[in-house]
């Protein structure tokens, strides 16, 4: 086996052996192939394209290069959940325990990022001593004892994955669907599912900047899940908009808890019932969608998807009167209403911007080891469509700064597009890819 | 100016500015930009292409990276030769006294490089004392003295070329046209040329392994010549079957310089000829080629050719008993015949494969720091189209051990294809591309 040729094979637009994947998977892993080789051939695939065996091979290589968590002792459906990011994407906090709440056991381990806030790990680090570094045999028992846990990641999983990201950002190769794809769901494999549903975010706050770009990666993701033997289910969610209202760390965990209470902005409540109802059905345990989704709704009402956090938070050495009063998280400093100087509809939101500003109050890490400021943030109380008058108010910041809040604040209003003309509401989950 | 937008820019097959490309060649001779970027930039540009403007930019912006000699001194028409290489070409050798001994100056500063065998200036180390090592004072003094130096080059002429040219040996991506032509472009420029003679080989043998794509390259030169305002003649030559009759350092030699008396071989006699009659056109001292080939071959009949390459031996301190008796080279110690066990009509010759028997015995360079055996090589005495008995010499073997010797003597017999059929001798001028 030799690089050279494996390079040539993708420059000339040939198709690669498992065997080739594997030898450039392990070895780029071990240091013995240079960044610049794995530049190269990381160059030619983003411009050759790979097919799906070959996105296979490479999803499977990565996810064997590290770790692999077992999660078999949970039966043969471990369902996973995965978003691929966006502005005030607080799902995971309020559908893993309405998940757990159903029955279905929830073993989820996440890496932390960088991006506009923190991760879900970082948000429930807000709650005052909540401990997501914990050992694997205590999180699995807390699996069986509560159904739920969810810790940082402490295995050394998919380090091909990390190893290749990191050069893809140095080379202008990141948004590249066969890369993207084969990334995230090495992620997943190597964390222990075999059945993933997927939240494909689209729209100036996503990755994915267009609704046919997100369709074509969630396509993608299902014929490697079928390849791969992992089911795959792809919700595609608009991110023309922030979802729900509060962007940030223990603002969101607050928002999180309200929806968990039962209330909830109607996006959220979109994403987590169509997400819900899909995890439900692999799961095993429904097959009507409809159904499903009233199985949530009936959980969140009755207070048994509450009561599961309140458990997962218990359970992990959380603070519980947090969770039961809101107003004892520590707040930010500094809260500035963001005013409207115009009249009319919300037109667009630069969700982009909304999260740029988010990170630069210190709501999220840029570099791997930046410290993230849990209360800074935004609350956008205007959507896409909502009437505005002069004077009201757009958003809130959160800051613990007086020249970055006054920054955000002039930024936040020209993130702002106000129409004259009536805006038509936008749907917020625009397709599902099975 | 951001190399990341570089990147994308050409992974896109959108075309890169002036600005852009010398952006790139600059940060990156000076370290700014790391090889992982460079070698996806390179790989984009493999497979998207440049088209004649960028190839022409990437040429003058790598022949501006480091120092460039300037030769105006000798008037508006400076004729540089360069060939892209092959298995027995000592046309250098043969041609620049030729050149020199018309009047036209040849001041011609040559890299060492690998190979099968040495560069030029390896081959003129084997005068015992010739010093290819002078100052650029007596350089260009010798030139306006003599009208004659060749050296060994002491400035650091396009170090990008080299840097690049490095890293695409280590990534796939030497065989490239846009990178070939700039490459060879950047190196003359920066070595004062301005009227440019290349020697295009094809075949088995060198670079290019077919016509097409020598004459593809061969456009491509003469499109930048057109754009970088210097004159671009290319000659094709087979590269099928080794030029001439030796492969090696010192026995190349000896073949030139009983070329210079008048001794030389068809195929040799052929490239000499096309070769120097282009250069004297460029030179503006004859503008008919047939005319310019009997000149030269009166400078062969007169001596004036073989008395300008004593007088630049002598210049440059070697010793010229050698030139008048060449039996006083140093010889290999093992001599070895290699014998047809066949009897036909030469069809074919593996050329690169005598190249890297020649390489193998010891006459070129495989890593930059090795040594070369001036006195060892291959001595080809049966080329396609002869006629060969049972029995007869295919080649000599010229060894310093014997394990190597033998070696070379069974790979060189596989080497060769015999037919029963007649075989129709090829031309060896295929074609100028003006």
């Amino acid at each position: 086996m030799n690089i050279l040729k494996i390079i040539e094979k993708k420059r000339d637009k040939k198709e690669l052996s498992q065997e080739e994947i594997e030898y450039f998977v392990n070895e780029y892993t071990k240091g013995n192939i240079t960044d610049y080789q794995a530049a190269a051939l990381v160059m030619a695939i983003y411009i050759n394209g790979m097919n799906d065996e070959e996105i296979t091979n490479l999803t499977f290589a990565m996810a064997h290069s590290g770790e692999v968590l077992d999660l078999t002792i949970f039966g043969k459906n471990v369902v996973d959940k995965h978003s691929t990011g966006g502005v005030g994407d607080k799902i995971t906090l309020i559908l893993m325990p309405i998940i757990a709440s159903l029955g279905i056991p929830v073993a989820k381990m996440s890496g932390r990022g960088l991006g506009f806030t923190g991760g879900t790990i970082d948000k429930l680090e807000s709650i005052p001593n909540f401990s997501t570094t914990i050992d694997n045999t205590t999180f699995i028992n807390n699996v069986k004892e509560i159904g739920i846990s969810l810790i940082s990641q402490n295995l050394n999983l998919a380090p091909a994955d990390k190893k290749l990201y990191a050069l893809r950002d140095t080379i202008s190769c990141v948004d590249n669907i066969p890369l993207i794809a084969s990334s995230i769901m090495s992620k997943k494999i190597a964390a222990g599912a075999n059945k993933i549903v997927l939240e494909v975010t689209c729209g100036s706050g996503a990755f994915m900047e267009n609704k046919e770009s997100a369709i074509e990666l969630a396509k993608k993701m299902s014929a490697i899940g079928k390849l791969a033997k992992r089911e795959v289910v792809s919700v595609i969610t608009n991110m023309e908009e922030p979802l729900g209202e509060a962007v940030g760390n223990s603002i969101e965990v607050i928002e999180a808890i309200k929806a968990l209470k039962g209330d909830m902005t109607e996006d959220v409540k979109e994403v987590v019932l169509e997400l819900g109802a899909r995890m439900i059905k692999m799961a095993g345990v429904g097959n009507d969608i409809e159904e499903n989704k009233k199985k949530i709704l009936e959980n969140i009402m009755n207070k048994k998807a509450y009561n599961k956090f309140l458990q997962l938070v218990e359970k992990q050495g959380g603070d519980i009167s947090y969770i039961e009063d809101v107003s004892k998280f520590e707040k930010a400093q500094i809260v500035v209403e963001v005013i409207s100087e115009e009249a009319g509809y919300v037109e667009k939101i630069n969700t982009k911007r909304i999260g740029e500003i988010s990170a630069n109050l210190g709501a999220g890490r840029i570099k791997k080891d930046d410290e993230i400021d849990k209360t800074v943030g935004i609350i956008v109380k205007k959507k896409i469509a909502d009437e505005v008058k002069k004077g009201d108010i757009l958003c809130y910041v959160y800051a613990n700064n007086e020249e970055k809040a006054n920054f955000a604040c002039s930024e936040l209003k020209k993130a702002y597009k106000i129409s004259t003309k009536k805006v038509v509401k936008p749907a917020t989950v625009l397709e599902v890819i099975e």
